[in-house]
Parts: structure tokens; sequence; C-alpha cells
């Protein structure tokens, strides 16, 4: 069986955790499976690479900050094939290049454009374990383009898809992808399998397990995704596009994220319109808008209020001004004291009852919801970020209550 | 004027150092020189992955050590472009591949065969300072090979001639090339122009200023070399291949070498072609003898010693055994106690009384010769280890004294 196998950066940490790993893919390999593994770099070593670019330069140019970072991949890659050798597997590092990840340029966010997997086939060939450095790319121009934070998985997914293996399995310092997040909620549960669409509205709303980016690629080539710990032989969780009949119409997950900000527009003429001048612009500066909502507050006047990750609120507060112009509003104001709770599950929309026992379930430990937005396996609600873990756990009680 | 620099590790050791570099840089660019500069890696990098390879693998494979090793290079001369923009300075870093240095591989030690300077005159185009990662290429297989320790000293010169630079000005933690170790002289004193062969000779006898193999091809393609301080703005040593006519025939430096190991073969029947079985098996496991020594000790029987650099004694004694049966030799003994020194300069081996001068010099001062070697340009006497740095004193006060 072809698998290729990601190990994050608290995976390769240091020496002892390298070996551990490396001792995890050779008995795997002398199993029969046919293995190609992507690295994350080691630790911290990417937060650190970045400290020390701003101690050289505040802004550092993003072609050059690329550059630096991908070292970090091409370290780890090198040292896990090291330890195979030391273990008697032969094992060769491939840098992003190397392995033929053709990328498109912006520099800091790349996109894989194609895998080009000969190089790779010549490795696996000679009964080799490839080791490839994740998270990076080459453009057709020849730079090294870095593909966006935890974009490792994303390496692993599109070479699962290139090499036609049969899962990508990704090794992370979690057990799996739980019903909230167990520092949280501490009787959270680990799911054993979820859907593409269910573990992508997870991702976006908050879950850090995996990039969710990686997930929509697994999902629009069906490539199935293991979650797993490096650490434990534990199980992990399954994220696949299959039919799961009893699991449907239940709420898989519930999940919180603080990364959001929101912008209010006050007294703007209520014309046809509107709304492209005001989204537009923030859609040129690459600043997704996640939920609005339009109130009307006098005669033919609306106000508009919308949220966006509270770390594009920088960018955003840049070209507001402008947008207050053309939209003929008379001031705007921003907001960094809100949270998402997001409940997550296939065909909760549809199902009547869901939407009215969130509401009521925050009601009663007195959150206020401050926004509502929907999408067909997922109900959020925007409420004050310091209530934020109490509605995660509040709501776990009230849709996930304790099995036993 | 195109002037290639290069910055040894000392240079770029830490964000401030890599800030008064690119400052440096900056300056010289605005005088209006066209610069392409080659970078070591930051500080004790190198040694930190070497470390950090032989806790995963206590004999790291050379392939994925060059692949780890390469990345120390890559990562300086990402922030060193960096720091270049902070002062509005455009730069662009090139690994090793990116800025075509083409090279042999054996990995660990592998020997440039072009250079391909498009990528690199493309950016001299767009008034951009190409910033180069040194002690690296890649292979005509695509396999990141690295040059030797020290040796961005020789992707600088490669660079300078086929860019055919003016200069190619090497930046350290020294001055310039001194007539002895300044912590060993204090009186030792600057060189200000030196010979090819001169420097050559210093260097493989010891000097660590410049790598020998850079000297080489600089001389072979007469690339005046400076050595110089990237802290201060004292001039440094140029090392050319010009007429130095008032130098001629004086002893130019005093060098001392620890890296020495001696083995004598004893009892060996005096034939013809014994030196061939010793000499030969030592050439093939790439073990550079240095001076040879053959004494008779009992009729028809005769001892046979030579040198060999303390660093190659493992693998010596692995064939030595073997060595021995094949000449019919009683035994072998091998001793590390021991050092060169020597003293340099053009014509000093075919002007009489240098040699009477330096063993008389050494005997006044109580210290016993073991071995003589020379060649055209150098005299080189074996002594004990732990007379040599007051060997190298007295010669130097005997042959350069104070000039003042």
């Amino acid at each position: 069986m072809k698998i290729v196998q990601k190990y994050g950066g608290t995976s390769v940490a240091d020496a002892e955790r390298v070996r551990h790993v490396a001792s995890r893919i050779a008995k795997r390999k002398q199993e029969g499976e046919e293995i190609i593994v992507v690295v994350s770099a080691m630790g911290n070593r990417t937060d650190e690479l970045i400290d020390l670019a701003l101690s050289v330069n505040p802004s550092p140019p993003p072609r050059e900050l690329d550059h630096l970072l991908s070292t970090g991949e091409q370290a780890s890659a090198a040292l896990l094939a090291m330890a195979l050798h030391a273990i008697g597997q032969n094992a060769v590092a491939l840098s992003g290049r190397q392995a033929g990840i053709i990328s498109k340029q912006r520099f800091g966010d790349g996109r894989i454009s194609r895998v080009e997997v000969g190089r790779i086939e010549e490795v696996l060939e000679e009964e080799a374990i490839p080791i490839i450095a994740g998270f990076q790319g080459i453009t057709e121009t020849d730079e090294i383009v870095t593909l966006g934070r935890g974009a490792s998985d994303l390496t692993a997914v599109a070479l699962a898809i290139a090499l036609e293996a049969e899962v990508c399995e990704t090794y992370k310092d979690v057990e799996g992808v739980f019903s909230a997040d167990p520092q949280v909620v501490k009787k959270a549960r680990k799911i054993d399998e979820i859907g593409y669409e269910e573990m992508l509205e997870m991702a976006t709303q908050g879950s850090q397990v995996m990039h969710s980016r990686a997930i929509e690629l697994a999902s629009a080539h069906d490539m199935p995704i293991l979650v797993a710990s490096s650490m434990t032989d534990v199980p992990g969780t399954l994220i696949h596009g299959g039919n799961i009949m009893e699991e449907r119409n239940r709420v898989r997950g519930v999940v919180g994220d603080t990364d959001v900000a929101k912008i209010t527009l006050r007294s703007l003429p209520d014309e046809p319109g509107i709304a492209a001048k005001i989204f537009e612009p923030l859609a040129t500066a690459a600043i997704s808008v996640d939920t609005i909502v339009q109130n009307a507050s006098e005669e033919r006047l609306t106000d508009l209020t919308f949220t966006i990750a509270e770390s594009d609120l920088g960018a955003a507060e840049k070209i507001m001004p402008s947008i207050c112009t053309s939209v003929r509003a008379a001031s705007y104001v921003s907001d960094i004291g809100l949270a998402k709770v997001s409940i997550v599950g296939a065909g909760i929309q549809t199902e009547s009852g869901y939407a009215a026992r969130m509401f009521k379930s925050l009601h009663s430990a007195g959150i206020n919801i401050e926004m509502i937005s929907t999408s067909e396996i997922r109900l959020t609600c925007i409420v004050a970020k310091d209530r934020l873990d109490e509605a995660v756990e509040k709501l776990h009680r009230e849709f996930l209550p304790d099995e036993d």
C-alpha cells in the first residue's frame, strides 16, 4: 500500500523525536508499505527564523523571507533521512524543488500548481524512502516560495494525490480531531471519522488541527486523510468522503475562534449597489468577510456590520476611510472584543430545531448573541470574546452529552 | 569596477554584524562599484548543524549531511539580502544552485566544474546585489553538494573569475595575512602583498587565513584576492601574481601546524619497489603523505618514516597492518606528539644560508629537529608539538626582526 505520511514540527522537535519518528517509519516500511514522508521544520524553527529576519529588517521582503524559511524544512528532512540511515533504512531528503512541487508565487502564500513526481518515483524504485521538505515549492521562474503557515499538510495531500497513494497520514501533537478543544472542554472526545465538509467547517471556524486548504484539496480528489499522534499508537481521526450514515444530522463538533473583528458602517444610504462598493475593495485587498448584518437605523439610512479575521483588521482599516466616502457613510467603528462559536455537522442546518436549541442554550447561560451566520452544515454565533470558552462548553454539553 | 566580496561566518555571526556588513556593501555600491557578495553560514552554524546530524546518526551519510549543511549559507544569504533591503538597497539571495555553481560530487568535498552566471547577471542588470550562498553547488544530477570546510573562499574566487571581476575581496575576522599567527608571535606583522605561491605554501603549512584551493584557483586565472577585516577599514593583504621584486629572497612568514602524525615502519628489507607498496595504498585511501625519511637500521634492513595529517591517522591505521605485511616490515609505530614549523618565501630554498640559519636557530633554542622537508619556496622542520609556539617565535625573531 502506498502511503504519504506527514510529521509536524512537534513530532520532529529534537534529535530524540526525530529518531522516534524514524523508527515508526522504518517499522511501517518493513511491514511492506511504500512510504513517502513530508516533514515540517523542527519545533519552533520557523518562528526562530522569522525573529531572525525581523532583527535585520522590520518588514522583510517576502521573496527573501521565503528563501530563509524554506531552510527549516530542508534541514529537518535531511536529519530524518540520516536517522533512517542510522537504523539501516535507506532514505533520501528532497527539497520542495527536488520533489517537483511546482508552485505559483505569491511569496509567503504560494499555490501548488502541479507536482512532477519523477524524482520521488526514482527514489521509491531504489527501495528508499523519500523525505520531502513540506511548506515549500519552486516557481516556474526558479524562485523558492512557501505555501503559507501550516501548509506542510497541503504538501502531503498534494503528493498523496499526485502519487495516487491510498491515504495521507498526518502525525501531529494531538491524537486526532476532537469534538471540541480538549483544553477548553474536558469531556471533548476524539472523532473516529468525519466528512471533508464538516472538517473544513471546523478548520475554517477555528480548529487548528488541519490546514483548510489541505482539506479542500483532499476533498476535490477524494483523498482520505488520517489525523493521528506520532507519540502514541492510538487510532486517530479519518477524514474522508464516504457515507457516514449514522453520523448524519448530528452535531459533530463545537469550535471556538477568537480571530474575529467586527466593523460597523453607520448611517449610510440604503441604495442598490452599496454592498459591491464595500466588499469589492476588501476582496481586492485579500480580506475575507465572514458574517454580514444590515439594520435599518433611521429612515432611508441603514447600519451595515460585518466581521473579518482580527489579523486582517490592520489592512482593512487602511481602506475603510475611502469605503466610507464612496458609500457616503457617516462613520465606521471597529470592535475586537468578539469571538465565534460554531456547531458543525452535516444536515444540522436543514434539520429543524438545532438553531433554536443553540440560541436557547447560550441565552440560558446569559451569553448574548451579537450576530448569527450559517452554512449548510454549520451554525455560528458571534459572542463576546470573554464568554467564548463558556459558550463552547455549554454547547458541547447540550449537543454532545457524555455518552457513558 | 566589478568586485566579488566574500564575508566569512564571524562577519555575519549575528543580526548586528549582518546589518553592519550590509551598510559596508551598500556604501561601496553607492560609490559606483558593481558588487557581487558571497556569504558563509552565520558564526558557528555549520558546527551546530554537524552536532545536530551526529545526534541522530553517528556517521551521517554524506549526501544527507550536504543537504543539511547547505541550509546554513542559504539562510545567511537571505538575511543579508533582507538587511540590504532595510537600508534601501535592492538585493537578491541566491542558493549555490540558483547562482549556477555547477559542481562534481564527492559529497562533502565537491569540486566546482563551471559557473553559469546567467541568473547573477540578470540580478546585476536590475541594479540589485546578488547575495550568493557560499560553500555549495549543484551537481548535473541535481544533488546539493558542499565544497569542503572553508570553501566559501573558493566559491568567491570561482565567481570572480567567471564574472571577470577586477578583484575578489574576502572579509574575515583578521586584518589580513600575518607574518606569523599573531596569537603566537606578538610582533607578527601584516603582509601588504604576497604572491600566490607563497600564500599557497603558508596555507598548506597551517595558516588558516585562506583556503588553499581558493589560492590555487586564483593563481591559475591570475585573480587578485584581498584579505581584509569586515570590522575595520585597515587595508588588508593583497594576494596576487604580479612581480613583488623587493620581496624576493626574503622570508615572508613563519607558519606552525599541529595537524601532524608520524608513522614509522621498522626493519623492512631495503628492496626496489617498496615505496610504491607503501604509498599507493595510502594514496588510494586519499591520505596525503608529507615528509618521508629512510634510515638504514641493520644490514639490508631499513626504517622508513613518513608524516601525514593527524586527522588522517584513523584512516591510515586501518590499512597499515596490510602494508606492513606486504613490505615484510617487522612492525609500525605511530606518533602524534609532533608539529611542523615552516618558513616561507620565494627564492629561499635556492638562496644559500636559509636552511643553515633555520637549523642553527632552532638548535640554539634547544629544539630538536625530527625531520626536514622543503619546497621551492619553503623550509619545514618537524619538531615536538609542545615546542611549536617557541619554534615559531624564535624563527620569526631570526628572519623577521622588528623593523622599527
